[in-house]
């Protein structure tokens, strides 16, 4: 087993009807900005939880958050958070406005003149702006871990980010959530969980049995809750199990210790950025390839 | 699933020769009370390392705090971290002076006259004094939890105690401490670990498919590892297994979503209170009747 350091403060809420927690999670005086996505949490009842959640606290907002968070548009959120002296953010959405609201928190208290160095050069936040999260897509992991990945449409880059002040302080997980969610973007979730896993275990032996056996079960667990899943998200004992899967595929954990690997990712990513496929549909491309490859030559 | 909350701060450091980084891990200006036990650290070499990590920085020791920490000892420790203001305390040791250390936290804040009653009343910590460990006997999961258990001989008291403010900051964990354990106290910590998980385990069924697949991980992983612990000790690869598993039977990861028991411990508390029996030889004195007679009885 290698050495390692493992440190995870985020506060994980998981359950039935747990968005009301947001009320005790923000601090009072705080002044937040919620960020979203598509528009999706207005049909499906989430977005009224949070703001019944939230009525004691000034709260603006900033929908419109894309698949891939893209740059141009975090910089309008960021001018908001300058505008009007925001103090706490809060991402309602799945990986993509989790990971825009992460290099939002870096972004807010960055020294330099282009937030865009803190991707190009690698740049760690150490200290973020505090952020929560309330998760509509199981998936990315990021609602517990500190890494992003942010895409710039003018450049065709999609490159990564991180450091120990982007770790959520809280991220809220309720399963029920999972019931409105199109049959893709579930596929697109299990797989990119599947792969994060993948990515971390398909390597070579380093004498890690607790976290081999960690990782399988989350496979073994995603092999059989995925099925059922897509048949019927309103399966609360699949749904829930597919979420803390999920969740688990990506907090650090299972990487501790062993070797990754994260090629899929890497390949997948440019795929994104020059033809703008699905994160996990391009997983689907190049993982059996990959791995074909790395079996037939190493 | 049932709902949960898991939150758990403390940051890891795992693997060879990292007893070292307690240099950086410990504020520069703090002054320390290092605790330890019966003194076995000043023959195994860890004492040693220890001090030479710690030259930069005030340190004022405490050693003799037995197995079940006692409170009457752990009194005379805190009239030291009173007279001496200490600030920061570094537990060196297995699960009881970690135990013992997480009571001081505790006290050394409490406001009352009577620290017992933190454990009689059972008063959660919200905050204690900040303190790090170095692991020399994997077994509790105390250097990864919130919980502490603590004895009082003159009323043949064992109590548990907790609360946020218990998490260690830091532990070290370097398995190559293992080596120089007697096979008494190996076979004490692999029994610990191994009933803490059944603990969380041999319940009833829940639908917490992940979580029962990690507790099946660590069982088969102490299965796996523990002859080879007790047949060579210095065998590193079983030795990390063992250490990472007795901290992940316990940090709280395993009993999130599930029903938990305790039932073998809280008779086994009894046990070693009425008669000075090993913590982890009462366990395994309990546990095969209590499981044939839930087999049989539910």
């Amino acid at each position: 087993m290698n050495n390692f350091d493992f440190k995870n403060p985020t506060k994980i809420i998981f359950g039935k009807d747990t968005i009301k927690q947001l009320q005790t999670e923000i601090p009072e005086n705080a002044k937040v900005l919620l960020l979203y996505g598509g528009g999706s949490i207005k049909k499906n009842g989430i977005y009224e939880q949070v703001k019944s959640a939230l009525t004691a606290i000034e709260v603006i907002e900033f929908g419109g958050i894309p698949a891939n968070p893209e740059y141009a548009t975090l910089l309008e959120a960021l001018k908001v958070i300058k505008n009007e002296n925001i103090t706490y953010l809060l991402a309602v959405g799945g990986g993509s406005v989790i990971d825009g609201t992460k290099f939002l928190s870096s972004a807010a208290l960055f020294d330099g003149d282009t937030p865009w160095d803190i991707l190009s050069k690698g740049i760690r936040t150490e200290k973020g702006m505090p952020f929560g999260t309330v998760l509509t897509l199981p998936a990315t992991g990021s609602e517990m871990n500190s890494g992003a990945v942010i895409t710039r449409a003018e450049t065709k880059e999609k490159l990564g980010m991180g450091g120990p002040g982007l770790f959520p302080q809280f991220s809220i997980l309720d399963p029920q959530v999972i019931k409105s969610i199109p049959k893709r973007q579930l596929a697109n979730g299990i797989t990119d969980a599947f792969t994060h896993v993948l990515e971390q275990y398909m390597t070579y032996p380093i004498g890690a049995l607790l976290q081999d056996r960690f990782a399988e079960s989350i496979l073994q667990t995603l092999i059989e809750v995925a099925p059922k899943i897509i048949a019927d998200p309103s399966d609360y004992k699949a749904a829930s199990n597919f979420m803390w899967s999920c969740t688990m595929a990506l907090n650090g954990l299972i990487q501790k210790g062993v070797p990754t690997d994260w090629a899929v990712h890497a390949i997948g990513h440019e795929l994104t950025a020059l033809f703008g496929i699905d994160h996990a549909r391009t997983l689907a491309i190049i993982a059996p390839s990959h791995y074909q490859y790395n079996f037939e030559t190493k």
